[in-house]
C-alpha cells in the first residue's frame, strides 16, 4: 500500500483559531505511519484548482503550533462558491495528485463543496476520504452546538462592549455599535455577556431575528436613555424590516445627501452612521457616537477563548481521526455534553451543507430587544477563562456645603 | 494641625489606566497621617462645581486595586473646558470644603484647569495645593517622553492591524483603517508595530503632521497593490490638506450624494468610507474595506501594557508625594532614563497647559507615509510585556501535476 497523500485548505473568513483546526490536521496525520504527506492548498478551493500546493510534511512541529496559536488564514483564503464543474476540476487535480484524504475547513457554503466534490469521487469509483471541518465566526451551522471562531469573536464582541459601557458611563450620550453577522445574530448577542451591574449596557440589543422597525428602535432609545440617563445598543449589520429589505438600504435611501450606495454590509460604518443621524434628527439627543466593529472582531490578535483554541484544534485532530478510522464522509461536529463539556461526530455532508441556523427563540427576550438567561448560559463557558471583568467605586456620597446654605 | 483634605478628579476621554492614576491618587494619600479624607468628584470639574463628591477614604483598598485595573473613569468624566469665571466656581467650591489639595488626572485642558485653579487661591491667599496628573491617549503634552494612556491605546492599535494584515493577506485586497487623533499622529505610528515580515501592513501611514494629498494617496495605494498583491493603510482621522482642512470635510464636498454633514472626526465611518470609495471609483480595485476603530481603541477592555498601568499608577502616587513633600504646584511629567527606565518629575503648570505636541520629525519616515527606526525604538518598550506574535508557514512548495502536462 502507498503512502496516503492529505490534502487540507481553509475557504471564507478567517477567524482567531482557523489555524489550530489547520495544525490539528496536520499533526495529527503526521502521527499515523500510512500518511505520506499533509499537503495545504493556498487560498482554498481556488489553490487547489490552480495546483497552488505547500508541503505541510516538511514545516516543523514547533512552527506548526506557533502557527496555530496566529489568527487569520496561515494558507490563506478564498470567497470562491464553487459550482459542479469547479468541484469537478477540483476532483480532477486531488486525482493527478493521489490525494486519498481531502479536509476543507470553512461554512456551510465549504461543507457543500466538499459534498460535490465527494460525490464526483464516488462516480469516478476514485477512493478519496472527504471530510469538512467546521469554521464560522456566524455561528449558523446546524447539527453543531456552535462553531470553531464563534467563542473568539464573541468574545471580542462582550469585551468590546464591556469597555465601550464604561466609556459610556464616564462620558455619557448614547453608543451605537454595529457587528457582523447577516443572518445569525449569535455574535450580536455576545455583546449581552459584557454586563455584569444592572445599569450596564447594551441596553439594547437588535438582532436579524427580529424584524426592526425605525420607530420602535428610536422609542427604545428615548426609553432606555431616559432611564439610564445614557444608552449604549448593540446592533446587527443585517437588520431588516419585515419584507426582509437590510436597514442600510432603506436608511440611505430615506435620508438624503447621505446614500452609501450599495448594500455592502461589512467593511463599511454606513449602518452605525446612519442610525446615529436618526437619533440625532428625530430624538434631538446629544454626544450620539457610532462605531463599526468590522474586521477587528474576526482579525485581532491577542483575543482568543482557551476553550475555543482547544475546540478549534480538537476538530482538526478528529476529523484525520475520522477520515482513517472510519469508511464514512462527513462534517465534524460540536457536541455540548454536561456543563460544560464538548464530544465530536462525524455527522452527513448533507446534513449541514447549504443550511444556515439562526439564533433559537429561546435565546431572544420577549422584548426582542434582549437575550434570554438560557442564552446566557449556553454562551458563558465558550467564552474561556480570564475573561476581564469591570469594577466600580461604591457610592459613599459627601453632603454638599455650599448648595446647602442656598 | 487639621487632617489634610484632598479632591481628586478625572477629566477628558477615558483610557484604560486612568483609574491606575486615581487608584494611584488615594492609596498613596491614605498612607499619610496628615490626611483625613480623600474625596472623588463625580465627573470632573462639572462634579466639582455641582459638589458632587464621594468618598474614597471609606472604600476599600482591595476594591480600589479592581476599579485601578478597569478601563473607563471610575468617577466619571466630562468635556467641560473650564474658563476663569468656572474656575472661580472651583476654587469656591474647593475652599467650602476646605480642601488642601487638588489633584486633576487629564489632558493639557486640564492642566490649565489646574493652573487657573491654583492662581485663584494663591490670589486669595489661601493655601491649595494644585497638581495635574497627565493622561492622553493622544500623546500630546509637551514635557512629557509620553503621557499615561497612550501606551495601551497603541498596544491596542498595534495588534489591530497585525491582526488585519493576516485577515488581509488570507483574503488580499485594499483594508484603510481610521486612527484617532486630531493633531498627533502617535496612535496612528502605532500601527507599525504590529508588523513583523517585510511584506506586512500597514504598508502605509498617513498622519496629521503631513499634508495629505488624495492624488498622492491613491498613487501610494495603486503602487503598493502592485507590489504586494494587497495594501493594508493606516490613516489618521486628522490628515488635513495644506490649508489645513479636514480630508473627510473635502471628500464628503467632492462625492455626490454623500455628505456627513459635520466634520465630527470621531464616533462615526465616514472617513474610512469616502477613502474606500475614492479607491475604488478612481483605481478600480476590487474588495476594497474600510474600518473604523472608534472607541474600541480607547476602551476596549483587556488590552492593557503593563509598563502603562504601572506608570499610570505611579503618575498618581508621585503627585500625591510631590503635594505633601514639595511647596509647588505643577504636573507631573514622565522622563525617560536608559533603555528603558522610567523617572518621573514635577514641571511648572505653564510649561503644559495649553500646549500640544505633535510627531518629531525624526519619528516620520522621508516617504511620509511610514515611521523610522527611532519611533519603533521609543515606542516599543511601552507597549509593555506579552505582545502577541504572528508566525508563518514557511515555503515549501509542491510541484504541479496537471499543469506540467499541460
Amino acid at each position: 500500500m502507498s503512502a496516503v497523500k492529505i490534502l487540507v485548505a481553509q475557504g471564507g473568513g478567517p477567524t482567531a483559531v482557523i489555524n489550530q483546526s489547520l495544525v490539528g490536521v496536520a499533526l495529527e496525520a503526521r502521527r499515523f505511519a500510512s500518511v505520506g504527506r499533509v499537503y495545504g492548498a493556498r487560498h482554498g478551493v481556488r489553490g487547489i484548482v490552480n495546483e497552488d500546493f505547500v508541503d505541510l510534511t516538511q514545516e516543523t512541529s514547533h512552527n506548526l503550533e506557533l502557527v496555530a496559536a496566529t489568527p487569520g488564514s496561515a494558507l490563506g483564503s478564498t470567497r470562491d462558491k464553487p459550482d459542479l464543474k469547479y468541484c469537478q476540476q477540483i476532483f480532477a487535480v486531488l486525482r493527478a495528485h493521489g490525494i486519498g484524504h481531502f479536509f476543507y475547513i470553512g461554512g456551510n457554503d465549504s461543507s457543500d463543496t466538499v459534498r460535490i466534490v465527494s460525490e464526483e469521487a464516488a462516480k469516478a469509483g476514485y477512493p478519496l476520504r472527504c471530510v469538512h471541518i467546521p469554521k464560522t465566526i456566524d455561528n449558523d451551522l446546524v447539527a453543531n452546538d456552535h462553531t470553531p471562531g464563534f467563542p473568539s469573536a464573541a468574545r471580542f464582541v462582550a469585551q468590546a462592549f464591556a469597555g465601550a459601557n464604561l466609556d459610556n458611563a464616564a462620558l455619557p450620550g448614547v453608543y451605537v455599535a454595529v457587528v457582523m453577522g447577516r443572518h445569525a445574530g449569535f455574535l450580536t448577542a455576545a455583546s449581552a455577556l459584557g454586563r455584569k451591574f444592572p445599569d450596564d449596557g447594551p441596553h439594547l440589543v437588535y438582532l436579524p431575528e427580529r424584524t426592526f422597525k425605525i420607530e420602535r428602535f428610536l422609542a427604545d432609545v428615548k426609553a432606555a436613555s431616559e432611564r439610564f440617563g445614557r444608552c449604549v445598543v448593540a446592533v446587527s449589520e443585517g437588520i431588516h424590516d419585515a419584507s426582509g429589505q437590510p436597514i442600510l438600504a432603506q436608511l440611505a435611501k430615506q435620508i438624503e445627501h447621505d446614500a452609501h450606495g450599495n448594500v455592502q454590509l461589512s467593511g463599511s460604518g454606513a449602518l452605525a452612521d446612519l442610525l446615529c443621524e436618526e437619533i440625532k434628527a428625530k430624538l434631538g439627543l446629544k454626544r450620539v457616537r457610532g462605531d463599526t466593529f468590522g474586521y477587528l472582531q474576526r482579525s485581532f490578535i491577542g483575543c482568543v477563548s482557551d476553550v475555543d483554541a482547544r475546540e478549534a484544534r480538537e476538530v482538526g485532530e478528529k476529523a484525520v481521526q475520522f477520515a482513517m478510522w472510519s469508511e464514512r464522509n462527513g462534517s465534524v461536529a460540536i457536541k455540548r455534553t454536561g456543563s460544560y463539556a464538548t464530544g465530536y461526530e462525524l455527522v452527513a455532508l448533507d446534513e449541514v451543507a447549504g443550511k444556515t441556523r439562526v439564533m433559537e427563540d429561546a435565546f431572544i427576550a420577549a422584548s426582542g430587544t434582549d437575550i434570554t438567561d438560557e442564552f446566557r448560559m449556553y454562551l458563558r463557558p465558550l467564552l474561556g477563562s480570564g475573561m476581564p471583568e469591570a469594577f466600580r467605586l461604591r457610592p459613599a456620597p459627601v453632603a454638599k456645603v455650599l448648595s446647602a446654605k442656598a
